[in-house]
């Protein structure tokens, strides 16, 4: 028996999500489970860093799994991949110790929330992307970020899964046991890109609760609209209710875009996003998103 | 009756090319005269700038239709937009002269051909670009694609209609009444451009024979792949023989990025692509291509 850490790609249009269900639907998880039982004949166990929900999409994931196999790296990765449907991708594989969790070892994520705001809908954008089409005013969004970043209770933008209770702080969350608060998460940066009509709103945290990203960004467009101000923003943190906020935006937006495990890494993904965002060399009012403006 | 010139995006994954055919499948062309037909009710006929191939996508072509209506402006745009299929969007619409042409006023195109290059299928990115898990040799490519530019007789890169005669020279071009030799084009740039693990290959030319972007750079990736030199490529062109040439590439990668009705545009994007190629800042070897590559 081996633990192998698996780096994942996957389009989450048809999918009902990462997590296993006991019903008929496709999610990513069943997917790689199937695969790789395929293989070796026997039921496996996947463990994700990060259970997206039904739609949203992710770019660099990460898993593991306990297998006993013969083969081993190139050889491995290939004969699981082949056996995945198409819209899931194994990236790389590698052996790791026994004792390897891909989820408490996860030192922090970067989502994506993309959102394509013309006047147009645009047909090439809109598997990952958003459509919103009334203006926004992306200096009112920068302003408005502002007090999310850090360390704080984000139970005001946390999907609950019930209706009632609103206020979540006092539970533990059993994705997180090394968590002393239930609801408590740093956000480290929002950086807001701006790329002809593509405005992508980069996400990087320790940690998320579920729905929080498309939580946060549903507040911060509210904000672009002008309907809700910096200090507005402030006092829905501090409310912790759910029903403050913005709305939950659509998951065909979102996309998982990493998993951290080494700190340098993550640094250099916060500098460059902080950098691509005071770029503006490519930011041409009224125009089509074209390969030109969105390669840089 | 009134022209309108149509500024149109589309995906190509479910259609079956632009033009129209007489059966039930969809083309771009038939659904757009549907849309139109329906708001109008009168059956119209619109004129594309370019005639794309099944599977191919557009991100900013042009088509022009006499129509009668007293709608004008957003108005008249919204309403045929709203008729149209989601993969199709009418992104822009304006009143034009009575003789203008969109085909035969277009002053050039440029056509982007995405490779992902990993060992890593792409989930992300399989819609618009083709999967080549071999290495290819970027500089190579880009010497082979030298004797390409400028004007030549490009039969040895167009599908034929037929599989003989193999050579069209003196057939002149439906398409095309203006120009004096029927397979006579002029290529202003081939430019490369590279991001993490991604491809584009820009094509910049005054027109285009039938399939001649995916024999082009499925003869560059030949170059890549060390089986043609840039001598070879100079032969095939001379050769005008679509057997001496490198297969037609999947359509799938295939990307008509804009028609050009205004010399300093082109020029515009032209510079910007040949900067852009130059740009190697976000070639990250090995890495999976991540939002901060492709936003620059």
């Amino acid at each position: 028996m081996a633990r192998f850490f698996l780096t994942l790609q996957y389009d989450g249009t048809n999918s009902y999500g990462w997590q296993r269900q006991n019903n008929a639907h496709t999610t990513i998880q069943a997917a790689i489970e199937k695969a790789i039982a395929d293989l070796v004949g026997a039921p496996v166990s996947v463990v994700g860093a990060s259970r997206t929900d039904a739609g949203v999409h992710a770019r660099r994931t990460a898993a593991h799994v306990d297998i006993e196999t013969r083969l081993r790296g190139e050889e491995l990765r290939r004969a699981i991949d082949v056996r995945l449907p198409s819209d899931v991708s194994l990236i790389a594989l590698e052996e790791v110790a026994a004792d390897f969790h891909c989820r408490h070892r996860a030192l922090g994520k970067c989502y994506a929330y993309r959102v394509h705001n013309a006047r147009h809908r645009s047909p090439l954008a809109e598997r990952n992307a958003w459509f919103c089409p009334r203006e926004l005013d992306v200096a009112a969004m920068r302003d408005a970020a502002k007090p999310l970043v850090g360390e704080h209770d984000f139970s005001a933008f946390a999907t609950l899964l019930s209706d009632y209770p609103n206020k979540l702080t006092s539970q533990p969350d059993p994705e997180r046991p090394d968590k002393p608060e239930g609801n408590v998460r740093t956000l480290h940066a929002i950086e807001i890109l701006q790329r002809g009509h593509l405005l992508t709103f980069l996400v990087f945290g320790d940690g998320f609760l579920r729905g929080m990203v498309r939580g946060v960004v549903g507040t911060l467009i509210d904000a672009g609209l002008g309907k809700l101000t910096q200090t507005d923003v402030e006092k829905i943190l501090v409310s912790r209710d759910r029903r403050e906020a913005g709305a939950n935006l659509p998951a065909n937006g979102l996309t998982l875009e990493a998993v951290f495990y080494d700190r340098a890494e993550m640094e250099r993904w916060l500098a460059r996003a902080s950098e691509a965002a005071k770029d503006e060399r490519m930011s041409l009012p009224g125009s089509v998103s074209s390969p030109l403006e969105l390669l840089g």
